[in-house]
Parts: C-alpha cells; sequence; structure tokens
C-alpha cells in the first residue's frame, strides 16, 4: 500500500480527471472535442487539469506546426495504464453508489 | 462515468482509506487492532474515516455486550467489493508512481 497507492488513488479522485482519461481513450485529442465530450467542465478546468496530467506523464502534449498551429492530446503508456483502473472504480460505484 | 465514478473515487482518494479497507479485507477488526496495523495514523483520523466508512455502508460496526464491551468494524458486501478496486489502483501506482 503505502505512498504509491495514495498518489494514484489521489489522482483518480480529482473531478473531472477520470472522465477526461476516458475521453482520451478513445484516441488523441484536441482541447475542443475533448471539451465537447464533456460540456459542463470550465474551460480553466479542463486547462488546469491537462497540466496536471501533462506534468505527471499520464498525458502527452503535441504541437503541430500548421497553420493555424494543432495541438494534441493523447494519453501516454502510464495513461492508457489506466484503463482498467478507471473500468473497476466504475463498476463498483455503478453497483454500489 | 459521471457522479457515481466520482463518488466512488473521491471515497478511494482520500488518505488512509484503501490502507483501512485493505487492513479490514483481513477480517473483522477491533480499533485497536486497526491502529497497530497502521501505527502512523492518529486515533482521531481512524474514528474520522471509519465513521464515515460506517456513513457509506463500507464498514459495519458491531458491539458486543461483554464485560468490557467489545466493539469490532467489518467490511460490508459494498467494502468486500473494493478489494479488486484497490489492489487495481496500487497494481499501477506501483508501476507507474
Amino acid at each position: 500500500m503505502c505512498p504509491k497507492y495514495e498518489a494514484a488513488a489521489e489522482l483518480l479522485g480529482k473531478k473531472w480527471t477520470g472522465l477526461i482519461i476516458r475521453v482520451l481513450l478513445g484516441g488523441p485529442k484536441r482541447f475542443k472535442e475533448i471539451k465537447e465530450q464533456i460540456p459542463e467542465m470550465s474551460d480553466k478546468m479542463l486547462t488546469d487539469r491537462m497540466k496536471e496530467l501533462e506534468t505527471m506523464n499520464v498525458v502527452k502534449r503535441t504541437v503541430y506546426p500548421e497553420m493555424p498551429v494543432r495541438i494534441e492530446y493523447e494519453l501516454t503508456s502510464k495513461g492508457q495504464g489506466l484503463e482498467p483502473v478507471i473500468l473497476s472504480i466504475q463498476d463498483w460505484g455503478e453497483e454500489w453508489m
């Protein structure tokens, strides 16, 4: 148990984080595309969460130097590893909450 | 996704909660026995967490009218259902955090 569990559980317990990761499990997305799938979340909140997830190396941000610039977010291997974890939390939540 | 996921993830993200549930997966325990397995946690914190877990019906508290009174805490079915969830968070945490 211990610090690694606590850190992982804390990350997953932050509002919107599970949902953002879930959206990105569908493949790389632009900011606007993520927003469209979670309309209740503010732009600022999504920006903050994406920065956190990038800092934790769960999400990778790629800038494509086109005109206009295209920015895409995608899950790293670490982020993809969260799929079974999120599904297991969700299964339990749906059965018991 | 949604409120049920968020509520489940928030519960699991609270400090000590995962560890307390883990200890109780070993069977019913008295307050003192839980404390012995998590010595860094204060009495007040354990009391608060146990009340939360009881309110959420994750833990059941039974008072045995002996002399002196014996009080035991055990996981409900809802609480036992958290075993695979906690293991999955922990596996990911150990691999990636």
